[in-house]
């Protein structure tokens, strides 16, 4: 048993309620999924409470449980793991933030995205770079277009911070206010970085660049999401198995980071869509001959839910459920287990705290008479109702590798 | 989303066993409950283990725990919730008692019920008005008949005292004892407050006239049930909506009270049985007006589970099933709940650690196959075993009304 795989392939948000133009199907029921089926008819099935019962999870939170963490213990904000997702090496105990290059102008934010930024911000990187306010030392690093991620760290920080986007257009930026005695001075840190950056920014060749072209300067940055960077056990020191992460967005590939997982980025998956699930799949594989876990995330299940689009809902699962064909080839050496992290309905158009259902398969499983892999036919599925933070604890203790509790 | 409203039908100890006499079916199971059934055909069920597995529910405890409290929390007797039942407005701190007047001559309780009093009692609760000792205040409120409440209110106390009940006739009254230091007060308190009640009640023209006319006179306080009233999160500010309840029992709407709730008393339920259970339904369906959630609780069925009566409980099971008719004609805008607060098995004649059947129905739910409502069919539905707590969460969020947990 030694030896054995893993395969942890995640849809987000691919849980749903039935839509009416699917013959009150939800997406995945109606989904032509002959794959998923057939790993339901051999395998066991059930259904998922990510967080708990009644609970919306959010995808961080989704995700820290689905990995074996309590959210309640580790999370504070989104900030560090999507910091973490853009390769800035997190550390615990800093405080980090989403952010967004914006537009200031007589201190109002005419645009939260300088005109969707996406080109030379490299410049805005350098210049931002070692920036030291009192003790604490900050670092700025790109994402996509106009997105990056701030790291404060330092010693008496804390993450009750609020941030300073106002969210909409033409309004000036939201006072940044510590919350507890304890994030006073990660506030006025805060505060006083927004205002250096902000001089800095100002003075860059890039924006005097765009303001010739009649573009909108990256001259000011919103913070959100503050979060401070928990001390996780790794992933192989909890498990005592290496583990690999295929994904495409950056927030997932951060949660997989902090818990010590690899990045496998050879795919060309999007993180949204469309993308190209195939490539995954296959970096996927080739993932599972390095390591013995492979986390598999495909997103666009969520982003149809979020804009309510049943039938394209219904259709990249059909699409995702040709391209997995091949890990059928995986058994029954390696566990699979196929799930999400979250119901996204289409009629919500937002996460809800519907379970999803969740399938397991591989040597060692007792297989249920569920023969369809949907919400409704995992109902009545052998593994019952279970909770994130049982899944790979589940999937190991099928391989035999989990350790006797007592003797 | 935002206007969804909520009804939870509570039918109090309907869970059941198999009954010989009912060809091996539960009351409910062999009740005639066209209207339950149909709503178990579109909606999704599950069994309720009220507080967990194992584990007996008093109803004080199973209606914390259903309206989301952990009642290992906050339950440390019957007291508080029986004092708010009798429309005594309990304070967080406040100690509260279950109280009896009786009857006691030369130091013996002879009558634990001053011969079941009914008439006259208000001269009782005017004459132990206003009665202080040392820094504490006492409230004693009449319930019905004989019954009673006693509030004892001021620093220093604590719940962790004894009654003075023997619970049998001709025996002297049990001494009252703090069984920890800190209730030491609160002893030495209810001690005296019981000798001077009694020595006013013992002048009062009420008895004088009751031992003219042959009756016992009412010149003793028992009490039993010390509680602390906890301080609870309301229930519109722990779940962000308005609740009614309607209810005959006192320990029910004392519960509803004390966890905020509005309580409509505009309806003939007696809280017990024989009862009006449609005037409670109209009166609920009229709540539904003022409140987004009306929790609706008909009593009888837990009186026949104790009285063992299979049939009898059966009957008012068909009865209560007529009675509730009306409410389909709040689907699928409401979302609404059916089950129970725990199992009075008739075989038992007390509460037992059976779970019980419960039952959500309206929009947004994901049908399951059960399509009767009873102990067995409902043993495969889609909800699985869940726990007395999660009941409410798990409406919210089909409502989409819960908060997400992360970003």
């Amino acid at each position: 048993m030694e030896n054995r795989k893993f395969l942890l392939f995640l849809m987000d948000g691919v849980g749903d309620r039935p839509i009416h133009e699917l013959n009150e199907k939800t997406p995945l029921e109606a989904a032509k999924t002959p794959t998923m089926d057939k790993l339901a008819q051999i395998g066991i099935t059930g259904h998922l409470h990510t967080i708990g019962r009644g609970i919306t999870p959010g995808s961080d939170t989704a995700h820290l449980a689905l990995f074996g963490y309590n959210p309640y213990d580790v999370y504070t904000g989104r900030g560090p793991f999507e910091a973490a997702g853009t390769d800035l090496p997190v550390k615990p105990g800093d405080i980090a933030f989403r952010t967004n290059m914006a537009t200031i102008k007589d201190e109002i934010i005419v645009d939260r995205r300088a005109g969707r930024i996406s080109k030379g911000t490299v410049e805005i990187e350098e210049a931002l770079k070692n920036i030291t306010i009192e003790d604490v030392e900050t670092i700025f690093k790109l994402g996509i277009d106009h997105r990056a991620a701030l790291v404060l760290r330092g010693p008496g920080l804390a993450s009750d911070v609020t941030g300073n986007d106002p969210k909409i257009e033409n309004k000036k930026p939201k006072s940044i206010i510590g919350t507890s005695p304890e994030a006073e001075k990660t506030a006025r840190i805060l505060k006083q970085y927004i205002r250096q950056a902000s001089e800095i920014m100002e003075t860059l060749e890039i924006n005097q660049k765009r303001i010739d072209d009649n573009k909108l300067p990256a001259n000011y940055l919103l913070v959100r999401g503050a979060g401070k960077a928990p001390h996780l056990e790794s992933f192989q020191t909890k498990y005592g198995i290496t583990a690999d992460c295929v994904a495409g967005g950056g927030l997932y590939k951060g949660v997989a980071s902090i818990c010590g997982m690899k990045i496998n980025n050879n795919h060309k998956g999007t993180g949204g869509v469309p993308t190209d699930v195939p490539s995954k799949v296959k970096a996927a594989m080739k993932s599972l001959e390095r390591s013995q876990f492979v986390f598999l995330h495909v997103k666009g299940t969520d982003n149809f839910g979020h804009d309510n689009k049943p039938i394209q809902k219904m259709e990249f699962i059909d699409e995702i459920d040709r391209a997995i064909e091949p890990i059928l080839d995986l058994l029954p050496e390696t566990l699979i287990c196929i799930t999400g992290d979250h119901s996204t309905p289409c009629v919500m158009k937002d996460h809800s705290s519907d379970p999803l259902p969740v399938l397991m398969v591989g040597e060692g499983v007792r297989p249920d008479q569920v023969t369809e892999f949907g919400e409704r036919p995992t109902m009545r599925g052998g593994l019952g109702h279970m909770l994130g933070q049982e899944v790979i604890s589940t999937m190991l203790g099928l391989a035999g590798r989990v350790h006797k509790f007592g003797a």
